[in-house]
């Protein structure tokens, strides 16, 4: 592992999607959202991304040059085409066309489709709320979870994302999947050859089980069962059939396919908390509400009460303070993509 | 049990409100959001409900004759005060409110204070998606969620609902809360000597338990665990912080202190489908996702594959059709309340 500034692995994420044909501000907005994913420490969904999306770059999968188009169909409202883009650049332009609507009207609602994995969420609900808005946010995803009662994947672990500004602190954020567990904790247990709660995941026949080898072959479950399914259904409703992106089964499998189009959706709803009161009364109120839950009597003295997002966000102060870590090989695969760049000029 | 017709349970309900004192308009609307809890089966916040609604009337712990305001702070931008009226009634004011802002400029947006138990969620939801709105809808409640790794009670498990319209047909509608399942399940497992899975509740030091008996001492668990925890806390930072009303601890218990003001908060965000696309369009596309959910093959042959909200709207169907069953000591309960107004003439 090397330890290297925001400011160099930004230079180098954009320098890998400027190799790998991007214009060189599209590949800066694009790469900036995965940035944060490491600052947060979400390293799953930071610039190791970039593996994939070179990959899909490269097979034609995704369109290195969009023509990102932004319709506004009222003051509050747009719909953004993103012409099978990177992801993280589609999701930082409509998050942009949102903020100025919701700076401008009160309200910024945008329904992105022709999109590709955007990244975390987190990103952008920080960045919304570093500007005073509180955001909901969500994106479909290619489907891994059977409906509540079926044995096939047909809904997406698609992730949904809260922030709530708190001015001159801390923002809340709460970005969350709808599935119990990843599939990386299961491949965990199987290696540990320790069995797995039944709440975690079903056999390929969806039937609930304890064998992390049978769940690696079923089928992630969602939260609360019928609960976590209505949820994934609800974000893919948003994100995939009111924006006009794909949705279920029709959202392309970036692992099976990835020289195809995803065709994935988003949402932004964003409302400035400027217009309901002030700085100083909101960071009152979230102040008091922080401190309230902090003081709630502990049920193990060695483990703190966290708020969503604490996590994270101490990890980007310690990260823009002593640097963020990153993996030789992912460094040297990222300036490999930006040396594709110098091998086409020559 | 008896079973009256739709226009004779609203009679009923808004004949009760007018005896506790309030006006014959807003006793109607306040019943309208009860009578849909009824006709979708939802009987625990159905009219059942005006019997503690009723307590805290006569205790003067609600507003029977409240003065209503809407502050307009943007063009889709809207706070509410209910001055502690009945929170259906707010609630449906609320609605309203945003129901017409949304109709002149796509969306609507409204955050509610000074309100009370505001019903189920599932009847705004499905009157919004019934007007073409998509909506996010919320309300905070009285804490009974220790937050995850706390022993007290500092998070309401507070609903927090979703709408999507299909026109023509059916919408899809999703209304939750966050706990994993309701106190009422511990009792039965309790009464039928049944240990409870440990992923239901906690006992009062904060461990999780499967004796039903130490739960009912304890904590309900949220869905997904921090997860869940994490939900039910954006959900009040949107319900209680940003629209002005109590939260967490703040929000008085109308069981133990039935004679106080609640200062409950809700938030209604809607969206016009209208403006996205015409009714053909998303009722084409929600047509074509109900489909692909229903063909999932079955894990178990007699169980179907349910969307959020079928069952709901099953008992909708019937219940129009064949009547809704309702409780003769309800009945006669309701009936006295009505008679007040009677008492208080002559």
């Amino acid at each position: 592992m090397l330890t290297i500034t925001e400011e160099e692995l930004l230079a180098l994420a954009a320098g890998a999607l400027e190799g790998l044909g991007l214009s060189s501000d599209d590949a800066r907005d694009a790469a900036r959202i995965l940035v944060l994913g490491d600052l947060f420490g979400i390293t799953t969904h930071g610039v190791s991304r970039l593996e994939s999306y070179g990959e899909r770059l490269q097979l034609g999968g995704i369109n290195p040059r969009p023509d990102i188009r932004v319709e506004k169909v009222a003051a509050t409202i747009a719909r953004l085409d993103g012409d099978n883009g990177v992801g993280t650049l589609v999701g930082y332009r409509a998050l942009q066309a949102a903020m100025a609507m919701a700076r401008e009207s009160g309200t910024g609602i945008v329904f992105a489709r022709s999109s590709n994995h955007f990244g975390p969420i987190a990103p952008y609900s920080y960045l919304a709320a570093q500007a005073g808005f509180a955001s909901i946010i969500g994106s479909n995803s290619t489907p891994t979870i059977a409906p509540t009662g079926g044995r096939e994947a047909r809904v997406g672990n698609s992730p949904i994302g809260f922030g709530i500004p708190n001015p001159g602190a801390r923002p809340i954020i709460l970005d969350m999947a709808s599935s119990v567990v990843a599939r990386a904790k299961i491949r965990d247990a199987l290696k540990a050859g320790q069995p797995i709660p039944e709440t975690w995941a079903t056999d390929k026949e969806g039937k609930p089980t304890r064998d992390p080898k049978a769940a690696l072959d079923g089928f992630l479950l969602p939260i609360g069962g019928y609960k976590g399914y209505g949820l994934a259904l609800i974000v893919d409703l948003f994100a995939g059939v009111l924006s006009g992106a794909a949705y279920l089964t029709h959202v392309q499998s970036w692992i099976d396919v990835p020289e195809e189009p995803q065709d994935l959706g988003h949402f932004f709803f964003l409302i400035d908390t400027a217009r309901l009161g002030d700085a100083s009364w909101l960071a009152a109120r979230v102040d008091d509400f922080a401190g309230l839950i902090r003081a709630t009597p502990l049920a193990d003295a060695a483990r703190p009460i966290l708020l969503p997002g604490e996590i994270e966000l101490d990890r980007l102060e310690r990260h823009r303070r002593d640097g963020i870590p990153i993996d030789v090989h992912l460094r040297d695969k990222l300036a490999g993509f930006a040396a594709l760049k110098q091998e086409k000029a020559t």
